[in-house]
């Protein structure tokens, strides 16, 4: 399990060790500034310069479509984002303790985009500060201690949420107050995942009693990237929700990966028909300036405050609202939900088009434009990391960025930005195609 | 204690219950929007709309002198700040898993200001992202689990760091593996603070060792902001982290308020003759652009990053790197340190001329443009935290914004951009010496 954790984490980066610093000027400086902390992509790195829409291009002038990045969501250098924050940040930049307008009606047009009822935003800068308050928030309501989580997720970097995220750790295992359980895949639950999910959801809530922890919260990203990207059936979480609920504890939605658009609808939850305690956004939130929020029903957030005096300093700056405000007028104006999914569709198809007749490729799933493509060795689908490093790799010098995903890393995580035209989709599916055929031959030394 | 940390973040504060809603449309949005983590300056807040140099506009065209707001410290929408920021985000704004000569030159710069040896730099968006690193890395480092603050110390907002923030918690007192002393003031410790304070941190080191926790730092903002400013003797540091050295601990320079020139040193600890461990930096460090960094030895981070992969998606991106070096630049080429110390110094000798004609002034004291004025009560100096309170919303009436710090809230916290001229200075004094006229009369309704 650590083992396999770390694989996510590590998996393409560079590393120093295994791949040597080559005499590259700003490569060496890069290594002396992050020092140990460096996470970089490909075991050459690359450098780029500029990026609009879909697109990034490098120093030297290649141009990449970029399947990989959530966070510049509504494209690249999108020029309403880039206006809006131009304009605000000369104008003003101050924290929230002054009333601002735009701050103001950003949070009005967010919280119209939420399910009924009343909600209050907490805004920062990081979805690790939103989930780090989240948790906070759901432990001071339910008097609970104990969170349940999925086995390879990842909710943030904080020394809180961390402990909720077993993708980050390198080693060790969760503590005693977090169990994780399987992701909601058929592979482990079979036909009724929903039903299989609710029952190891409910095993956690009795591990954790077990270990002296009531349940606090089922913190929980829809769309399960981390681990692999879990999307059908939708609904399959109510069971799990309800679960949670009956032994009192309350449902975090992480949307940091799903919201905003990614799997066809606003929020991920959407798709499972639930309404949250707590959802939690970030990374897309402001196409690239930091801005992260957390939202909750106005007596949860009360009893979070009765003990703490929570300020955030960046968040909420008018600067942050204008971004945020452009990202919603940007979704809303262009059709972005539709478009993902529309688009998702298209992949979907076509990718699974390819894996019929390839075997390399097993399940392929997701929803809107968040795809997970498994690289598997046998029909029983048994995992090949090492052959989805192949494919980022052989992807790369087809001019596509890629990850991978779950706790092998043997899933493709397919991920454009919202704004993915057709000819954008059928460029990467092209180049799925080639990849895999120069695969054939040895493993190319790309990468 | 409980009740006199919660006067500090509720200090002059939009209380709705006190205050009431008034029937102000964007006040009852902001209210709605925000909940119960609401935190607003004044009584009456006020509606900023724009902001240049040292000086705010509000809706009604009314200008204020901002000598409360630490972020915008080269000078609220400084052209080189934000024509950085408006350039960079037009070109690429991505995540640093990708190499930006930007973000190098910037660590590069930055690193060749802290003291000699080799430095690493995390890099994120909060000051409580950093802080939240340093106490795992110190902890990771030392095999320690205790950690010693000051009484009022606030280090920032998330799960873990809050811990070591009495002046946020509202009640209840920090857990078991944090000790507080009381800050380094002659008030506690009489002439000798530095030999004071040392005993006190050994003290602690004492006290930490018999609940079964090893020191793993003593973390100190050495201008001691929210305890109520405490500058002098400088070097009064040196004893008390001799002794945590001493005992197997290490020294976390918390200098998210001294840095970046603020106490006339580009960094705080410098007055006190330290090379710390850990630097952790933020608030001004991006001019409000939301930036914050964790700098320390390689061999510290390497041990950290054993057990977990650290990402920070919004850190050290080329936009936030633009923003952090041209904040660099201006204070580099503007002389904003030396600006700091000088006039620091004079409003050093204008406020005590003042204090020494009025009784209500009492001590006063600083370091650069940052200068702690107690409000008392009698000759003895008794805090008053109410005279505290009258003065701020004085102030405000004579186009002035401040704030107040110390445990009790009785001290003002004079804290203006380092770009401040001697003209704004006069005004600041003149405006202190009329609202302190002012108040001799019935304590105006103001604020």
């Amino acid at each position: 399990m650590a083992g396999a954790s770390r694989q996510i984490l590590d998996m393409n980066a560079f590393d120093s060790g295994a791949d040597g610093l080559p005499d590259d000027p700003l490569l060496r400086r890069r290594m002396r500034n992050f020092g140990a902390a460096s996470v970089l992509f490909y075991s050459r790195p690359i450098e780029m310069v500029s990026a609009k829409g879909a697109w990034m291009e490098d120093a030297a002038g290649i141009r990449y479509l970029d399947f990989y990045n959530n966070v510049p969501s509504v494209g690249h250098s999108h020029p309403r984002v880039v206006a809006a924050v131009q304009a605000q940040i000369g104008q003003l930049n101050v924290n929230s303790r002054y009333l601002h307008s735009l701050t103001e009606t950003y949070l009005d047009r967010l919280r119209a985009t939420l399910p009924g009822g009343d909600w209050n935003v907490v805004l920062g800068c990081s979805g690790s500060e939103a989930n780090d308050i989240a948790l906070r928030a759901a432990a001071r309501w339910t008097g609970g201690t104990g969170f349940i989580v999925t086995e390879t997720a990842y909710h943030g970097n904080t020394a809180a949420v961390i402990e909720e995220s077993p993708a980050a750790l390198k080693r060790g295992a969760p503590p005693a107050h977090v169990v994780a359980v399987p992701a909601p895949s058929a592979k482990t639950y079979g036909k009724d995942i929903a039903g299989g999910f609710a029952q190891a959801v409910e095993g956690a809530i009795e591990a954790l009693a077990a270990r002296g922890h009531a349940v606090a919260a089922l913190i929980a990203d829809s769309i399960f990237s981390s681990d692999g990207v879990f999307a059908d059936p939708s609904g399959f979480l109510g069971p799990a929700v309800d679960a949670v609920r009956a032994a009192g504890g309350i449902f975090v939605a992480d949307e940091v990966q799903p919201g905003f658009g990614r799997t066809g609808r606003m929020w991920g939850f959407e798709r499972h028909g639930l309404s949250p305690d707590i959802v939690t956004m970030g990374k897309p939130m402001g196409n690239g300036y930091p801005i992260s929020g957390m939202a909750t029903r106005p007596e949860i957030l009360s009893k979070f405050c009765e003990d703490i005096g929570y300020f955030n300093t960046f968040g909420g700056t008018p600067v942050a609202a204008a971004a945020g405000l452009s990202v919603l007028d940007v979704i809303a104006e262009e059709g972005l939900t539709e478009n993902a999914d529309r688009m998702g569709g298209y992949l979907l198809d076509e990718i699974q088009s390819l894996a019929s007749a390839d075997p390399r490729l097993g399940d392929v799933r997701g929803a809107g434009l968040f795809i997970g493509i498994d690289l598997v060795s046998d029909k029983d689908g048994t995992p090949d990391p090492a052959a989805a490093k192949s494919l980022i790799n052989a992807l790369r010098d087809r001019r596509v960025l890629i990850g991978a995903a779950g706790q092998l890393g043997h899933t493709l995580k397919v991920r454009p930005p919202l704004c993915l035209t057709e000819a954008e989709a059928t460029f990467f599916v092209d180049a799925l195609r080639a990849a895999l055929r120069s695969m054939t031959a040895p493993t190319p030394q790309a990468g």
